[in-house]
């Protein structure tokens, strides 16, 4: 399907998008690069890749495809710096959280050149990190945006859309600003919630932690994510975080006011309306 | 350890209630009698109880320990049912989520009878409801709460105790009051959140919910509960539940107004205090 595929920045995700691509024989080589020294020691040792590159410029050269994992806030500027050396046809890719800012500032660094970036976002991974915990099957039934801009190359985005129903995902395609806005409230808002939820208990008697059972649990589990990796998603996603966030806070107060106020009726309807909710979500 | 164990209303709790006692041999009979006609017929079928009786007095009646696993509201009004035939020496607990309001009323029903009630308070189940759902290592390393009144025979705290503790419970003894407020924060407030996001996104485009990941499904499991038992427990711990809501209101105004102000060191520092505190959490 490709000749050649560069990782950059193999973590999580981007161990299993390379993972997933030779278990599935999607590309014939498979090319990474990682910025720490140790990191490029330990992918020297791991199967799923063929070369480990000093420099994302080595890594990326020639290569049909380029997945970038890096953080969001380190995305375009690697992009940046491996433009000049792409081959001519090449398309880069991503895999951030947050797709307005990205999909502008690398399709920008790229124009007047042959390549084409393409904005992707698979709605996988999990609150552990590090290539050691990558998995073939992680996109497996999962969404996977791609957020193409009005301009870009149909060619482009069918070959990304193609690379990912190859890695079994669910591919999903939407503008940039509408993905931003949609898992502001799917993800982000969540993050948002699990995150103050945590902070706020870790201010009270730090004994009822030991009490909690697996609600608690299950509902924080988020929070145990990287907590520099999620500030640099609600800054990249500012304004949709700020407008999920404020009009779940209207939701709240209105549950809130019913308990408060003893309409029962009220309460109930909204403990029905999210009971009936959860029941339709995937998995 | 008991030579008979009534449990009244055996659903997912008190089904895994009379499991693990049969298992763990901590009853020689073990009596149940359940509302509809149709549960006790099933009941009929299952090896963890040896009578199935067509009411709750008839259960109760001679009965060293009785366990009643109603919803909360129901908790108070069968203990008065039964309190006329109870044996002397009779001591009853039960399994609801709210103590203060379940104490006060089943103790003072019980007052000048020969027999205790003494409040628990497991925190297992699940969103599955039901006795088909019960499982004899439910309580295995969970926390359960006993909740005596200070003028609690100590006699009999210490038998209650040990039945939680024979079931491989962790037993935690405090107020009803106490109870109650560390709920609040450590499981209603959670089961708030979950419902209030559900019920929110549930009046979003509808098509969302198709494209969401592992951290919403996770965040939101809760929210699958039985609407009527959790706005019961709301009801029962009104102002308790009011007052965690309110406070973390605050918390997430707090993390939401950084957001918006692009404080990013705060809402760094608020994202790593959430992590930590996860880190800490037990199971």
């Amino acid at each position: 399907m490709f000749a050649s595929l560069t990782v950059l920045a193999p973590g999580l995700l981007g161990g299993s998008v390379a993972m997933a691509a030779r278990s599935r024989a999607v590309a014939a080589r498979i090319h990474v690069w990682s910025r720490r020294a140790e990191t490029r020691a330990s992918l020297r040792a791991v199967d799923w890749c063929d070369l480990v590159h000093e420099t994302p410029e080595a890594a990326a050269a020639g290569s049909e495809l380029v997945v970038v994992c890096a953080p969001v806030d380190q995305i375009a500027p690697l992009v940046e710096r491996i433009g000049p050396r792409l081959a001519p046809g090449a398309i880069v890719t991503d895999v951030g959280s947050v797709k307005s800012e990205i999909c502008r500032a690398a399709t920008a660094t790229l124009a007047g050149r042959d390549c084409t970036f393409v904005g992707s976002h698979p709605m996988a991974g999990s609150e552990r990190t590090g290539h050691a915990n990558a998995e073939a099957d992680l996109f497996r039934g999962r969404t996977c945006f791609v957020t193409p801009l009005p301009d870009t190359s149909v060619a482009a985005i069918d070959r990304v859309v193609a690379f990912w129903r190859a890695l079994d995902a669910d591919v999903v395609t939407e503008s940039p600003e509408r993905h931003d806005e949609i898992v502001a409230h799917i993800s982000h808002l969540p993050h948002v919630l699990a995150s103050a939820l945590c902070s706020f208990l870790a201010q009270g008697d730090p004994r009822w932690r030991e009490l909690a059972g697996p609600g608690l649990r299950d509902t924080t589990r988020i929070a145990g994510s990287d907590a520099e990796l999620w500030r640099s998603i609600f800054e990249q996603n500012q304004p949709e975080v700020v407008r999920a966030v404020s009009r779940f806070q209207d939701e709240l107060q209105e549950l809130q006011a019913a308990i408060a106020n003893g309409d029962w009726f009220t309460v109930k309807a909204t403990l029905e309306r999210g009971r009936h909710y959860r029941a339709g979500l995937r998995g």
